[in-house]
């Protein structure tokens, strides 16, 4: 049905004074995230919360009138989970920025609101440390990664966000408002509904409260950074690495990131190199030294042009910082088509090159960067969106990525979400009975369909 | 509806030779799981499977027929999840034990009926570690540890049975075979189903498949051993430790469970203190013994009567099989109500002290032992069955234990499942909202309530 002008008044006046925004200049900055979704229309309305209650009394409105909301956390998703859709009222969650940190419990009750940067310096405060950490840590929010079940570089050694979150305070689509978990480290009460709700993308409720679970803060991290002649050399290092310790990063650069990286930073990496490694160990005291001489030894193993490292956290830091600079380097080569596919860690090999084959059928450039000691990769594949063809070759190649990726017994998306611009590829991932299954709990969750329609289903 | 002699035909016709079993000596003995469900009934039959479509089978027909279906591991839950209901036909999954360790991928893909202790050195094998420990690991099932989401000792530091089941393969309850997840260390495509059926308690499905992440070896420990003359200086001490470092192990045994695994073990533990701490550090190398430096100091600045240390791995062995032993040891002085309360780690005085009062008051025996750094406690309730009086004091203080526990912001059950023994008190933890939520859940999943019912709901 189409919201006429006086049922959006009624949501207007039922919110505190500007809450609700329908000035089409504001609009326009809500109409998309990151992915810049090219299908992504203008919303009715952006809703602007402070308070669960507000959120509530959206939910309920949009269940009158059967009106779809749009989730929408800090927008820089990448995979078009925020795209608002034709008759939507977005709800942003940029105004809810609440934080307590309990140092003794070792919990930190967060509003999504907060960017994950502001979580883990309030932790930090406390001597304490919040572990997710995506690459855009700086602008991302922790509601927005709460939703995607967001990952980052030191997942390899620390887990993801769902290992983190305790507790949720969820608006379901009727507007019910439940608590979910709690502060308890071990809970097994009732089924694991706090697993459920982080990784769904919006489309379940809108989390209102995190409950997330703070560690002692982390040790100064020794570092590594090792040029490879090859992909597989590299990747072989991965292997031998993961085997036997737990690094507290592990990515990896191929040469056109690396290229892209040092055109921007100049900071001296090996532009010859085709295969770039980041290695990091916060194993306390000496034990970090034996851990990077042990990663280091698996370098020169595997054929190691250069194996750099170093004991200095600053020093180390500038390498890690460079590899979260990657995408915004291959960004300014052109417009880009960020991926996210992940393989079981002994296809990383095959998925590079497969990649790499791609790219050289499709005529178009993909960069790879990888969170390589989770087999998590981002090609990144770089068009002159004003050039009409390679635009399409680079879609085919995004397409073509992900097949391959299935093809190695692999994901679509290892960290970024299902979103609108994956989810034409995610039955060939679950398989039908599977996609059933989740357009069961959908239904049972979410009715109307007004939660994010047309996100992963 | 009754189902006829004919019908039960039909199932073990449609099944291998020797599969059904309705012989009632062997039926007997399925009747029930280490909780000794007084409501427990002689089920219809028994199913012992050795495949997945053999499982498919018996849920096609319990789906034509409206069966009740019982899952069930090994039989050594603590909650009566397991407990056979009238009509039912109870599906163990003892004879799937086929198990697969692939040491590149660092996976095992194990079958449900292997126990816990054999995945844990089947992986060995390969020099990894399948870190979940329940104190029954040697005759557990990962089945049964997957349904329930099993804890344990080492979970303080390396976390509970969700962080490592990478994916399941599941029966759902009308008998479609899905897989739910892979080989990938990290992956957001779709719903986070695979998490929502660990700790299903078979409510939702029955796993027939598990594919579980597995780390390098656990290098050895170090132990620390320390006596309170109160469980306040214990539990300050936890405070203080696990504030400041991330022990492999912290574990709390009060006088009477001392007292009982003295009686039993006779290795010397002191039966004057009030209160037990066993500690342990897995750091690397010299760390260890730092590690049990700090936390030595941290029990004598809480005033310890008395800190042992010992870097032989054997001898801290025996101090945490001697916790482990806690449960058989009090299980001596006479039939068991087995608690599994969790509060948040700030709440542990009051509850271990809120424990003993209703000890007192009911005039029954209470031993406590906890997994201290999960604020997870086992309150042991010690009862004559043949004294109809005290039984039911015992029940009583059951109930009030869990009471207390919710009063402390805590949780029913940390590890253990809520079962059948549990349900009363859940809605009181979960609250009405999440339990309709619930119900939700699982009646889009099992339409006909015809798994495990009874359980959680």
């Amino acid at each position: 049905m189409t919201v006429t002008d006086d049922v959006l008044a009624t949501l207007a006046a039922a919110l505190p004074q500007g809450c609700l925004v329908t000035d089409p200049d504001i609009l326009v900055s809500y109409r998309q995230d990151w992915a810049r979704d090219p299908d992504a229309v203008l919303p009715l309305a952006v809703a602007r919360p402070t308070t669960t209650e507000e959120v509530q009394v959206v939910m309920r409105w949009a269940t009158e009138h059967r009106v779809p909301v749009i989730p929408r956390g800090a927008g820089s998703g990448l995979s078009g989970g925020a795209t608002a859709v034709a008759g939507c009222v977005v709800v942003s969650t940029e105004r809810m920025r609440r934080i307590e940190v309990d140092p003794v419990t070792r919990i930190a009750v967060v509003e999504p609101g907060l960017l994950n940067a502001e979580v883990k310096a309030a932790a930090a405060e406390h001597g304490l440390w919040y572990p997710p950490d995506p690459s855009s840590f700086e602008m991302c929010s922790i509601g927005g990664n709460v939703a995607t079940n967001a990952g980052g570089l030191c997942c390899v050694k620390y887990g993801v966000t769902t290992d983190y979150v305790l507790a949720l305070r969820v608006v379901l689509a009727d507007g019910t408002d439940v608590r979910l978990g709690g502060p308890r480290l071990k809970d097994v009460a009732g089924l694991s509904l706090t697993k459920l709700f982080v990784g769904s993308e919006g489309t379940l409720g809108i989390v209102t409260e995190a409950t997330l679970r703070l560690i002692p803060a982390q040790p100064p991290s020794s570092t590594l950074v090792a040029s490879f002649a090859s992909v597989q050399a590299a990747a072989d290092t991965v292997l031998a690495i993961t085997r036997t310790l737990r690094p507290s990063m592990l990515e990896f650069m191929d040469r056109t990131s690396i290229g892209a990286v040092e055109d921007a930073l100049k900071m001296g990496l090996d532009r010859t190199a085709e295969a770039m490694l980041i290695a990091r160990s916060d194993a306390p005291g000496a034990i970090a030294a034996e851990e990077i001489s042990v990663m280091a030894d698996a370098c020169t193993a595997s054929g190691a042009s250069e194996v750099f490292t170093t004991d200095d956290p600053d020093e180390g830091e500038a390498f890690a910082a460079a590899r979260r600079f990657a995408i915004p380097a291959v960004e300014r080569l052109g417009s880009l088509l960020l991926e996210d596919v992940g393989v079981p860690l002994p296809k990383l090999p095959a998925l590079v090159e497969g990649i790499a084959a791609i790219s050289r059928e499709r005529d178009v450039m993909v960069a790879v960067i990888a969170h390589a000691g989770d087999g998590n990769t981002h090609p990144l594949i770089v068009f002159d969106p004003e050039d009409a063809a390679m635009a399409e070759r680079a879609h085919l190649a995004f397409g073509e990525i992900m097949d391959l990726a299935l093809s190695l017994g692999g994901t679509i998306t290892g960290e970024h979400g299902v979103g609108r611009l994956k989810k034409a590829w995610l039955p060939d991932q679950l398989g039908e009975d599977v996609m059933e299954l989740t357009q069961r709990i959908k239904n049972a969750l979410d009715p109307l369909g007004i939660l994010n329609p047309g996100a992963i289903l």
